[in-house]
């Protein structure tokens, strides 16, 4: 085993490949309660990014090491650790900074992957599968058969929706910007894919049969918000989890007061922060199940090692990607 | 008994001085179930002359009477009525056109006033006081001692809000256009009344010693909707139930995504269609003995005759006014 680990860290906020920097730091301990676990996999997701630049509303003491979400395999443990062995693949809290190879943390934050799932697979189950999940469990009670609608279809989160929703029994309508993607997310499970235009509404009423549409789905903001908003039924709800266009949601009057619209927010590592273990795991399991079975998977464009975290960032931060920018670890 | 009454009508929406016209009706009679109510007095609320422009999002059949509010005395009961006496002061639904000089009306549709309570009082009861109930009930679990703040401070419902919010012990912040109104809403029962500004949010802090504010009340919409949603504390809702500036709110994501915040709205004629007698009873009672006390009078700048029904709609379609222009029957 190292005697000392590799780890990202960033001094000042700023443009991530200016500050970032790799840095050797000692092997972490595990002290009472903790395991130390060795990096395999860890994403690199736009909020990280944002969270480097300063952008995100939180932002960890500084010098700090980035990174919401990853995966790896504990290797040791310290006193009075229970149900955690060491071999076990697990899930780390968002609150650490994954970008490193390896981190000494409590217990109880770790989550048990089974060992069907595939480390890069459990590396990117935690942010935006269960996103999906809660959007689907937490704002409108949806029965089998019901319709929603969501923009950015073709996202990792967009596609999580897609496959969760379609394992539920929900039907849905899938915008995205590019007509080469309709096939793809149909694939997936999508019962509808349309590309995003003027006509819309209609086409979403002639394809749903003009059945109410009680929830929707909206990681884009402005123009494309207020499109799904419109397509929406009377006293449903539209919920935000991402800003893609940069643009403020712009909600006329009426869809408030006449069409009782609900408009709503989410966000992931907030509901990690309040979140009981159960209420963690209940949410796990079937994600782990579908994850067993070759779904939820995130695409992955490139591969990185740690020492390359500078052009790292730089690829992820490219806007046409065909999938994510991730680091591995050897 | 008069053996015809005198209504207004519109055959066409459109610009509600050109399209009003007051004609002859033949006196209402009371079938099985109702009774017949003479009018006393109705209120023109803005929401009346939407309706007769046509910009209102529920149209009547053609021809028809305006009016979603207003008062009158039974003066003759149909059979199987009951709970029902001639004489008793009562309070029309909003879906039958008030501005007649009488209507036979289902028995079970319309509220009994107690006597103490002047009819004109009475008359405008049903919308603007009966929003400011709900707004303070059905969306924020507020306790005593918590603040909430609201726009358009001196309009009726927010007078209706600062008067009903000090009778259950919140605290109101209410933000006005006008320094001079500040008084009268000091003296009404408001506990704060600020200038809408762009230092709003720090004299907010500053005044509720920075304590959250989990309700927020938007009848402007546009840039004010946005300052009370700044003000805001996490996880909080602002509700929307005007848009006197017309100017959809625009909101940025992270609001919604970060802060939590809940956008809703509220159309108080369709809660009156969703509710059961026994819920507008158990707001119409506190409401009424608020009443008794002299509390919830809109202030009226001009009483009109129904013949007058044209010169009136102009009057109320003023920017300006200093009370609410109403119908008075003789």
């Amino acid at each position: 085993m190292n005697k000392s680990i590799k780890a990202v860290v960033y001094e000042r906020h700023g443009n991530p490949p200016d500050v970032l920097r790799v840095e050797t730091q000692p092997w972490p301990k595990a002290a009472t309660g903790e395991a130390v676990v060795q990096m395999l996999a860890a994403p690199i997701n736009p909020a990280d990014l944002n969270q480097i630049d300063g952008k995100y509303p939180v932002r960890f003491p500084l010098p700090a090491t980035p990174g919401f979400e990853g995966a790896g395999l504990v290797v040791d443990v310290g006193k009075n650790v229970k149900d955690l062995a060491v071999g076990a693949l697990v899930i780390l809290p968002h609150n650490l900074g994954t970008w490193r190879e390896a981190a000494a943390v409590k217990a109880g934050e770790l989550v048990t992957v089974p060992p069907a799932i595939d480390p890069v697979h459990a590396a990117m189950l935690k942010i935006n599968p269960m996103t999906a999940w809660r959007l689907l469990h937490d704002y409108v009670d949806l029965k089998k058969g019901d319709w929603l609608i969501q923009n950015a279809a073709n996202s990792a989160a967009g596609s999580a929706v897609i496959q969760i929703a379609h394992e539920l029994g929900y039907k849905t309508i899938n915008v995205v910007r590019r007509a080469e993607l309709i096939d793809e997310l149909r694939s997936k499970g999508g019962d509808v894919v349309f590309v995003d235009g003027e006509d819309l509404r209609e086409e979403v009423k002639s394809a749903t049969d003009d059945a109410p549409i009680r929830l929707g789905l909206n990681a884009v903001g402005g123009d494309s918000a207020l499109c799904l908003a419109n397509c929406l039924a009377p006293g449903s709800t539209l919920v935000t989890f991402g800003a893609m266009s940069l643009q403020p949601l712009k909600i006329p009057n009426g869809l408030l007061i006449f069409k009782d619209l609900r408009f709503r927010g989410i966000w992931i590592n907030k509901w990690y922060d309040n979140a009981t273990t159960e209420e963690r795991m209940d949410a796990f399991r079937p994600l782990f199940e579908m994850a067993k079975r070759g779904l939820l998977k995130a695409k992955v464009e490139k591969a990185y090692p740690l020492n390359d975290a500078k052009a790292a960032v730089v690829d992820a931060a490219r806007g046409k990607r065909s999938g994510k920018i991730i680091f591995k670890f050897e």
